[in-house]
């Protein structure tokens, strides 16, 4: 990249810190954004605007553009049920599967030991406070299945455990479609020790 | 995608107007964007300096931080050959090659009966000027090896008939590093043709 090309060198540069993006891809998207300056302006105004306009819902510390989230103001979901993730694009992947219909708590992250976050990086009490409130009936843990996400899974399960509620986590096992021969073999030895009855 | 996200979701729908980005990939780099606030900022401020300072070179077209680009000013180069390309990044491309060392010329763009595109929209004038001056003795086509790119050059090729300059373009034929089975047959073809002799 030459000299004269300052901007162009910083915009490749602030393009290559997302994720995914490598630098052929981020010299791609600057020339791209470049030719077409509209697009452009309309990106760089709508992540400003993102930034200034979304907060985190009081209640389930999702991602929203007001006090509370769609989800927690939806008074017909399923008071009982509470799911448990770590982020709000795994709340939006859980909402999209279209099977769950009860509340959410966003942790806004892991327990991360290497990453120096232990638990009190995540509102674990304001997680507390909700089970205690008494209307919760199950919690389900839909945490990473990593050795990070089965910490906070842990830490949490003592954390609620004085409370009368049932504590469930996401089925592990072989996903839908896939190949099974390009599997990990933890997975695939996952699927093996849950394995689902058919006799019943 | 909720209607309490609606700052979420226009963040989305602008990212996926990228190119390579689709719906998954656009949900990804949003949710990403919000929880890197100070990169997610970075990025839309340079965006908007971008647009604001890249200007074109008044000699070559490509994109630069000033009146000139760096190409253009550079006294060493070889001023008897003049390579045209389509757009700055294929520009980039010839230059990270770094086996070229004349000047370019920018096309911004190529003929494309398509989009309505005919030879008007090319700069096609100051080209047939610049040539003209007569200090040029080759130009080289690097024009992309499509219908478009190969009417574009015919073109130009007929533009700087009355010009005693030597014509030449880029070779086509098997990329290094390819797998020669993955090939098209019409680079195959291209390659056969235009074969290389090893006996000389």
């Amino acid at each position: 990249m030459s000299r004269s090309l300052q901007s162009l060198t910083r915009l490749v540069y602030a393009l290559r810190a997302l994720p995914g993006v490598g630098p052929r891809s981020a010299e791609r998207l600057a020339y791209y954004l470049l030719q077409s300056k509209d697009k452009a302006l309309h990106l760089a105004q709508t992540i400003e605007n993102a930034l200034q306009l979304i907060q985190q819902c009081r209640r389930c510390n999702t991602y929203t553009d007001h006090e509370y989230c769609h989800e927690c103001q939806d008074e017909r979901r399923d008071k009982q049920v509470l799911c448990i993730v770590e982020t709000p694009h795994d709340l939006l992947a859980i909402e999209q599967s279209g099977v769950y219909a009860g509340y959410y708590y966003v942790l806004m992250g892991r327990i991360s030991p290497l990453e120096d976050r232990g638990p009190e990086s995540l509102q674990l009490e304001k997680l507390r406070t909700r089970v205690q409130e008494g209307e919760i009936e199950e919690v389900i843990f839909a945490l990473s299945p990593t050795v990070e996400g089965q910490t906070t899974l842990h830490c949490i399960q003592a954390l609620l455990q004085p409370f009368n509620v049932r504590l469930s986590q996401l089925a592990h096992g072989i996903p839908l479609g896939s190949d099974l021969a390009m599997l990990d073999r933890l997975t695939i030895g996952s699927a093996l020790t849950h394995r689902i009855s058919l006799s019943d």
